[in-house]
C-alpha cells in the first residue's frame, strides 16, 4: 500500500488496534500514540495493544492510550514491527490478524495482509507524519510523539541513517511547541549513575585485540544485580565500547541467565555485523548485529565471538 | 550590517584575512574556512589568520587555508569572534583592525568597524550558510565546513539552541554529499579512553548535595599528567557531570596552575549559572558559565563554588 492509499484506507475504517514491537522503544511507541491520536480526531476509536515493556521514559507518551481489556478492534494495525516474533507475547492472540504493517525495516517480513514500506525512512517516524498531516492538522501533542519516534530512531541526527527528509520533517515539528527540549534532554542528555557505573565495569572486563581495533566486553547477571541495574540500562550499553577511539569492531556480551548470553555486535562497517552473527545463528544491520549464545559461560562466549569475527576478518 | 550588505560588502573588496577565536572550535573554524572558500571562488585571495590552537580533529578542515607570513591583507574579517579579548595572542597585530564581525554571540561586544549579527543563529556557521549561497554555488567541500559549524555548536541538534531553521539548513547541507557521516562519528560519536578515564575520575571527586541535585567535582593537573591528558580532554569534561539522573546544578574544578582553579558551570536553568559565576568574578549563559579562583586550593575553591551556589538559591 502507498502512504495515499493508506490515508483512504484508515479514513474509511474505525475501532482500531494499534500493535507495538516488544522491548517497544521510542519510534514503536511514539509512531503508535501519534497515529492513535491523529485517528481519534478523526472521531474513530483507536488503541494501543497493552505492551508489558513500556519503561517509564516513554509512559508520559502513551498515558491514555492502552485498550481496556473490554475493547474489541474493527482493523488491528502493526506499527514499527517487522517480524511475527517481535510480537509481544500478550498480544498473541492479534498475531495472525494484522491487516496493515507500517514499517520502515527492509527485513520486514510481509507478515501482514498489507505493508506500508519505506525503507529510505529513518523512523517508521516519518512515515507516520506523513500520513497525520493527511489525515489533518499537525500540533504540539502529535508532533511531540513524532519527534520522540524520529529522533530516538537516529540517535537525535547522529547516525547514518539520517537523511536531510529527517532534517526537514523535524524543522516542521519544532514548530508546534518546544516539547523537544525536554525529549532531547531526556533522551540525549542523561546518564544515571546505574549507566555510568555499568560502564565502568564494562571497561574494567575489556579485552583488547587488533591493536584496540576489536574489543569484547561483557556484564554478567551479577553485575546486573549488584549494580541495580535495569534493561534499559543494559540496553544502552550495546552502543557504549564501539565509542572508543580506534575500536572498529566491538562485541558487548549481556548475560540473560545461567549459560545464556546475548551478543551485541557494533562495527564501523569494515567487518559487516550480519556476517558475524549469523555465525552465531543471529542478524542484524551491517554495523549493528545481535546474537545470543547458548550452554556456554562467559569464556566461551567470548571465545566464539572473537572466532566469528576473526572468520568474518579472514573472508575479506 | 545586514546579511545583503555584507554579501555586496565582500564582492567589492580583495585579500581577506579572516580571524577566529582562541581556544578556536568547529563554528570559529569551519565558518572561517567556508567563506574562505566562498570568496577564494569569486577569484579573491582569502586566508585564515594562523591559530595556534586548531585541535586534530579540526586540521583537515582548515589545511591550506592559513596565511602564508608575507600576506598582506586589504580587510580584516572575524567570524564567530565576540570580543577583543577573545582574539588570540598570534593575531593581535590585528586587533583593532577588524573591519567586519559576523557573529551570533548576543555578548558581541562591537570591537568591529561593523557588525553583522544574528543572536538567533544556533551557529555563526548558519550565517555564513547565507552569505554563502548569496555569493555562489553551494557543493560538498563549503557544506562539509558549514555542516562542522552548525553541528558543533548544536551538539549534533541536541542544545536548546537547536532551531527549525538549523535543521532546514543541515538537510540542505547534507545534499552535497555524505562529508557529514564522517563528522558525526568523529565529532559526536568518538570518546577516548583518556575521556573514560577522566570520567571516572572526575566521579570519584564528585561530592553530593541536596540529594544529588548539586554535585562538584574536580581535577587537578596531577591527575591530567597522570591519565596524560590534553586540554581539549579536559574541555569536553565541563558537560560531564550536568547530565547525569538528578543533578540540576554541576561545578566542574580544573586545575590551571598551582592555587589556580578555573570552574565549570553547567545547569539546567533553576539556578542561573551567570549569577553564580559573577560572584567569583566570572560571567557566561543561564546554563553554562564559568570563572577562574585564584589563590586558593582544591578545598577552598570547592567551597567558594557552594558558597555562590548557596547564595543564588537563597536569592530564589
Amino acid at each position: 500500500m502507498t502512504e495515499q492509499q493508506v490515508v483512504r484506507w484508515l479514513q474509511a475504517g474505525d475501532r482500531y488496534l494499534l500493535l507495538t514491537h516488544v522491548r517497544p522503544d521510542g519510534d514503536t511507541l511514539g509512531s503508535a500514540s501519534a497515529l492513535a491520536l491523529a485517528l481519534r480526531r478523526l472521531g474513530k476509536q483507536a488503541y494501543l495493544a497493552p505492551n508489558a515493556g513500556v519503561s517509564s521514559v516513554f509512559a508520559p507518551y502513551v498515558e491514555g492510550l492502552f485498550a481496556p481489556a473490554d475493547f474489541e478492534p474493527e482493523r488491528i494495525v502493526s506499527v514499527d514491527l517487522a517480524a511475527v516474533q517481535l510480537i509481544p507475547p500478550e498480544m498473541e492472540p492479534w498475531a495472525d490478524k494484522v491487516e496493515l504493517s507500517i514499517d520502515h525495516h527492509p527485513s520486514n517480513e510481509g507478515y501482514a495482509k498489507e505493508t506500508c514500506l519505506d525503507s529510505t525512512a529513518a523512523a517508521t517516524g516519518e512515515i507516520i507524519y506523513r500520513i497525520c498531516k493527511q489525515l489533518g492538522e499537525m500540533d504540539a501533542e502529535l508532533a511531540a510523539r513524532l519527534y520522540l519516534a524520529i529522533s530516538t530512531d537516529c540517535g537525535c541526527f547522529v547516525y547514518s541513517n539520517t537523511t536531510p527528509e529527517t532534517h526537514r520533517i523535524a524543522a516542521e515539528l519544532m514548530e508546534q511547541g518546544d516539547f523537544w527540549k525536554k525529549i532531547n534532554k531526556r533522551m540525549f542528555q542523561t546518564l544515571s549513575m546505574t549507566q555510568i557505573r555499568l560502564q565502568n565495569r564494562l571497561m574494567q572486563t575489556m579485552e583488547v585485540f587488533d591493536d584496540g581495533a576489536t574489543v569484547v566486553c561483557g556484564i554478567s547477571l551479577s553485575d546486573v544485580a549488584e549494580l541495580g541495574a535495569t534493561p534499559s540500562d543494559t540496553e544502552a550499553l550495546s552502543g557504549f565500547a564501539v565509542q572508543i577511539e580506534g575500536v572498529k569492531t566491538a562485541a558487548t556480551l549481556k548475560q540473560l541467565e545461567e549459560r545464556v548470553w546475548k551478543v551485541s555486535l557494533r562495527t564501523d562497517c569494515t567487518v559487516n555485523a550480519t556476517k558475524v552473527c549469523a555465525y552465531m545463528g543471529g542478524g542484524g544491520h551491517a554495523a549493528a548485529a545481535g546474537a545470543t549464545l547458548r550452554n556456554v559461560n562467559e569464556a566461551e562466549a567470548r571465545a566464539k565471538v572473537l572466532e566469528a569475527i576473526r572468520m568474518v576478518q579472514a573472508e575479506g
